[in-house]
């Protein structure tokens, strides 16, 4: 076993989006195990959209990451020493494990044990972890779903976006989505099979666009971006329609909010509902939903994209690429 | 029985808040009662800031009232002759029945029978009718308080605010209004129990005063402003806050929408709920509702105030007066 443990930690809060220069890499000397704690070895680290919110000095669903802490993430490895009754070493786990090669844990911060030992242990950070689940959650717990109705989705050929366009799908519902660019868009209709997909780059209409690729209404929205994607989504709203608000990709700081089109009128003569959803709040599903995505895994049902980058030195610039939208598929840092 | 029926008919189309010249009065000869109808003589009146709603061109959820017809309102009366078998000479309704003093019905515009005799007739438009089962349902079914959780209501000296004021304090709520001037600050607090009150013309830091009169946060919003006034409570949302957005007040027009700070990132955070709410969606519960509000008016638990025009050539006028805030409580016209 390595004498020392490489962490990314945060070096300076950004103000709006994180960039390589906000973090340093450490070499921390790994300490003895205390008792009650396991040591887990990091496989992959996570890099996700959300996490520039845990750097943010704004109210936020959970304390900000100290300057000088261990950067937080998801990450999954396997438990390499344990002191720890319900950890044995050799399991696989997935849970807040930080930007390092090792976490040290009391379980607090595990989000499940990895069970699916036929699949991808990537897949735990995607499909199968923060990005399946909250597209399994979000459309189905607050976005609710009907057959027959229209889901739409902005950033669609993302991680969470590509998975909830396929439920929608898988849920006999029309599926339309909203991404940046061409390569995107054929992303969407080629592999994860929306009826229709939309560049919102490109089209100068976009209200117009989505209009006229959801006849009846949007039933349900998505939503990874707020900002103008979102405008001209609300507008098109049929009755009872369902906004599940996931991610604000699209705009760069909230200190203060931009304006936007007001939109309690149009919730109002839409009797429509708008409501936050956050990962943490449905941990009592987890497991039903990566039993139900595993289960489309296997049977070819679901398609989901990774990619890896190498290394823990990838990680301090790898969540500022995301929002320049340079990722195409689940964006993992592989430790070796 | 008179030979003719006074109508207020919608003259021209308002851009903005209806006022007295978009209408004109006309007599109407009344003709024969066709088989299968029956004849409505109405008592009162509604006047209520919804119909702004009905005489504007912009997607709604009714069809405009076409120029030329009889104003769309609410009215209570009894039925004068009846050529339909669910209806008998005598009896009380209340209904979409117009503002005019003869309604021909087939009971489809009926909203309920008025069964309350040992209420005044009036109560039926008001509290036991649109506005006190719009503060029910909308409190109960969308706003879904608990005890011990604070509700904060805009308009909160109105019609529909005061007695959603006065139903989360009876659920054993917090009960916070938000009201314009020092007199309907003072109706929230000595005549309706608000637990605190602010008066938004006065307050140069409304947020900070939301803030101060609700420490844990708000738990549920009532919603009929809209506008600056509810920027301030979203900006003090507990978590999983639901926001009951009822009504707009204090939006002059809405073509196009005005700008406001966008409210994704605080939805987000707080997995906070906005939902449009209408009355006409929950007329399964009308009865329950005006049971039990029937209850508590008999116990002395439920105040309400009423400010009764007389004669229908005040009804012109009368919406563009709500707006200007200058009526202290339901109002409604009293035909002779």
């Amino acid at each position: 076993m390595p004498e020392t443990n490489r962490q990314v930690r945060l070096k300076s809060r950004p103000d709006g989006i994180p960039q390589a220069a906000h973090f340093e890499i450490v070499d921390e000397p790994l300490a003895p195990l205390a008792e009650g704690r396991f040591r887990v070895r990091n496989r992959f680290l996570s890099v996700d959209p959300a996490m520039r919110g845990w750097v943010s000095a704004e109210a936020n669903y959970s304390r900000p990451v100290g300057i000088g802490e261990v950067m937080r993430s998801f990450a999954v490895g396997e438990v390499v020493e344990s002191r720890h009754p319900d950890y044995a070493v050799g399991e696989h786990v997935m849970g807040l494990f930080g930007w390092q090669h090792f976490a040290d844990s009391d379980g607090r911060d595990v989000v499940r044990k990895v069970v699916e030992a036929d699949l991808p242990l990537s897949a735990a950070l995607g499909v199968l972890g923060l990005n399946g689940i909250t597209a399994y959650c979000g459309l189905i717990e607050v976005g609710q779903p009907k057959p027959g109705e229209t889901v739409v989705v902005s950033t669609a050929a993302g991680s969470v976006g590509a998975t909830v366009g396929q439920i929608a799908k898988l849920l006999g519902c029309r599926a339309v989505g909203i991404a940046g660019g061409p390569e995107k868009v054929r992303l969407c209709l080629e592999e994860f099979g929306y009826d229709a997909a939309l560049d919102y780059k490109a089209e100068r209409d976009l209200r117009g666009a989505i209009a006229a690729a959801c006849p009846k209404g949007v039933d349900v929205y998505f939503d990874n971006t707020a900002g103008a994607i979102s405008d001209a989504v609300l507008a098109n709203l049929a009755e009872r329609a369902r906004v599940v608000i996931c991610g604000t990709a699209s705009v760069a700081s909230w200190n203060p909010p931009p304006l936007g089109p007001r939109v309690e009128r149009q919730l109002l003569v839409k009797r429509a509902r708008m409501e936050g959803f956050l990962f943490f709040d449905h941990a009592a599903r987890f497991e039903a939903a990566v039993a139900q995505l595993a289960d489309w895994l296997r049977a070819g049902r679901l398609r989901h994209r990774e990619e890896i980058l190498d290394g823990i030195e990838q990680a301090p610039g790898a969540i500022a690429g995301l929002y320049r939208g340079e990722n195409l598929g689940k964006r993992l840092i592989r430790l070796a």
